[in-house]
């Protein structure tokens, strides 16, 4: 394939709209000009100089810049010159709030990193305060970044709710349920009550937030308390997560203890059949388990950067996408990563599975992007919404600029955008149909007073730190 | 360790200069203020509220910022605040002007795209114009993202010494000898005597620009010609570089041919004595060869980002740093990279080490900014000169900027340098004591102009890849 085979529909070949169409231009909330227009669509379209408008939160056209200039009037208009305009990037894994302790601790051992850190510093630190600051920081990282999608298991959930509410973008909001005393419960049947009331207060209350459940993983969580939520999940019509088949040390517990690999026992009590479920890591299934995964659509979020940063393993990703699994890519918490950075996720999901596999064919970047855009959305069961810039769907999208010597030249856009551009090239984006960020400035957020209300909380917890 | 458990000298602790002798203070040419100063001196010092005073291109003092503000009177001053002062990062291993050809092809087989596209590509492109051009990019893109010093192996030296030059970047030189036409030679007899008189020219003429000799590899240079150019670099007095133990290929190339393994067969030639050798990549020493490298004192340039992306192998720097290897990083050319983020490659040394051998321990952050400061310095000979901000060493060092929701909130300075910052947070760049960015805007190139004449060249790439 020539690297610039892309198909690609160009403006100048399009008919010139007449004058009189001018006039009659329909009103719309707002158009995006692009150098490039990349939709992700089916034909997986690139559009030379193109556009696409929004309104009413939906995407109504996607073309040539000169057609929809001719068919639309917009309210508000980002121009497209040096720019590229792509679906928002959805992250499918996180710990938001967990933005409040990256950079604690880091290169130590897995055990050691949880039980002198994240346990004590959870248990002291971790409430509904501290959720509501932590998300917020992570949001505001995840809109300059172009992250307009989240999938969010934490405590407090009606806080990251609320922060989501606020700042725009749009999210999957979990609470983890666990078989022990968590931040924001007592125990295992305290946290699924609690998490059954959040469920209920927020679905269909705010079209950009999706109350769901979550267990923590088979190995903190028990088989009957899972068939549980899982059959909440599938009462209230939500969707289930779930950390799956993410260390040695959870395979070894599962054999040991059922006989099986995560995913099978998983399977054994339906844990995936009745509605979206969505599993975090997914580094150790079986070639068997892998067609579990495809045939139950199980979305599988993969973690490059942490899997790589707390030596989870590498995750067979290029055999799940084989095997026709639903692959998505998630930064994990900013406490193992240390940031919200989608476009790292992208690269480095692409430089691990060919290293991995010893072959440079595997994982290319239009799979990358995909991952991290269309690809996430399925996995997360939001196929139909969002992930691709094609009319009906809602219009979360993005405008990145090339003006940058790292970007210079251009031949092909998809392998810029996922071997080079990062978090900092991102100018616009727009969630629901709304601008979240213009000029790099970001629009829903009092960013100072995030800023200082997450240095309010640091100073105690490096105090607490110091003190250990 | 605790995460805060640097050592750190604290500005509030020192003695507060008296009155008297802010009139007497010696003037200098420069003070940068941060708020951390990271000196990668023998203690690791990270010093809160410091600065650094330069003098004539040199370093003339380093300390808290209440002693170095009494002291010192600059003719210009940085300021520190939200700010981190470190020495310029090292990127020991580059084919700059390669930048011309980034995201030409990616994601197929190495001799796919060393056959169908680069060869073909560098026979009709690559001339002096070209390097110039392709050169100024690069240096524009490193000096945006805080890379100081960069070692270049290429064609037409002239021109990468001149744009080095012109941009105020340093930079090591290095035309490759090689057996066979290249784009600046006919065979590598004239290849040779074109490298000995650039070597000539340049030798002592600035201070920022060293010359040195290079063979392309041990599998494309005949070991009669390597003994002959190695011998001529250690008259000449100049460094030697090689591509090293870089494939599987190689190293059953050198077996059938040699029946010894790439390192051994080069010392065996005396290759690594009498001066300065830097080998790139070096994926496949043995352990008895990584004793070689380490007692010949041979730099071992680490390129992770390039060796995932074209599936080259993971090399074993756990184990190099253990047996004393001076391990320096490197971005590779940018036409596999596909940019020169030092960043990058500091992240990925650490997560591919991790990943590798199953310990989130090895290779810590500390050591990932070591090998791209003064552990990189060393590794390319330059390590009493460069690397780390200590009295007498030349003044080459970046600030780095906080502000900014990923590095919030702070609780190991050196974690967010490696595990969180990118290009995009270097504010100011210092090489040689000579500001060549300020406030992100670089001083020393005409980037309009690289931009336009880049983007010539990249029209006739974009016409020629399309023909193909």
């Amino acid at each position: 394939m020539l690297a610039l085979g892309l198909s690609t529909a160009c403006a100048a070949q399009s008919t010139p709209a007449p004058e009189r169409e001018a006039a009659r231009a329909t009103p719309v909330d707002l158009v995006v000009f692009g150098d490039y227009v990349v939709t992700q669509d089916d034909a997986q379209l690139v559009i030379h100089d193109g556009a696409v408008a929004v309104d009413k939160g939906g995407i109504v056209a996607v073309g040539p810049a000169r057609e929809i200039r001719a068919k639309y009037r917009a309210a508000t208009t980002l121009d497209g010159g040096d720019r590229v305009v792509l679906p928002g990037l959805v992250n499918g894994h996180t710990h938001a709030a967990m933005s409040l302790f990256r950079g604690v601790a880091d290169d130590i051992e897995l055990m050691e990193w949880l039980t002198k850190y994240m346990f004590p510093l959870e248990v002291r630190f971790t409430d509904a305060e501290f959720v509501r600051i932590g998300t917020e920081l992570a949001c505001w990282e995840m809109i300059r970044g172009g992250t307009t999608t989240f999938l969010d298991m934490y405590y407090f959930p009606e806080s990251v709710a609320k922060a989501v509410e606020g700042c725009g973008l749009r999210a999957l909001v979990a609470p983890t349920v666990i078989d022990q005393k968590s931040p924001d419960a007592t125990d295992a049947a305290d946290s699924l009550r609690k998490a059954e009331e959040f469920v209920r207060r927020w679905k269909g209350r705010n079209n950009r937030i999706i109350p769901m459940l979550s267990a923590h993983a088979l190995y903190t969580v028990k088989p009957d308390r899972l068939r549980q939520i899982v059959g909440r999940a599938r009462e209230l019509g939500v969707p289930m997560g779930i950390h799956l088949a993410e260390s040695k040390f959870e395979v070894e517990h599962s054999q040991k203890n059922f006989g099986a690999t995560p995913v099978t026992v998983l399977e054994s009590i339906g844990f995936f059949s009745g509605g979206t479920t969505i599993g975090a890591h997914v580094i150790y299934p079986t070639p068997a388990e892998m067609e579990i995964l495809a045939k139950r659509r199980v979305g599988a979020i993969h973690n490059p950067t942490s899997n790589m940063k707390i030596s989870s393993g590498i995750a067979p990703v290029t055999a799940m996408l084989k095997a026709g699994v639903r692959v998505g890519l998630g930064t994990d918490g900013p406490a193992t990563n240390n940031d919200l950075d989608m476009w790292e996720e992208m690269r480095l999901a692409a430089f691990l599975a060919k290293v991995a596999t010893m072959d440079p064919e595997v994982l290319p970047a239009p799979t990358a992007l995909h991952m991290a855009t269309r690809g996430g959305a399925e996995a997360i069961g939001l196929g139909e919404e969002i992930g691709a810039l094609m009319v009906g769907r809602r219009a979360d999208l993005i405008q990145v600029s090339l003006d940058d010597p790292q970007l210079k030249p251009l031949y092909d856009v998809i392998s810029h955008l996922v071997y080079v551009a990062d978090a900092s090239h991102v100018v616009n984006v727009v969630v629901d149909g709304k601008l979240v960020m213009r000029d790099r400035k970001v629009l829903t957020l009092d960013t100072a007073r995030v800023s200082a209300e997450a240095e309010a909380i640091a100073a105690k917890i490096r105090a607490a730190v110091k003190e250990n």
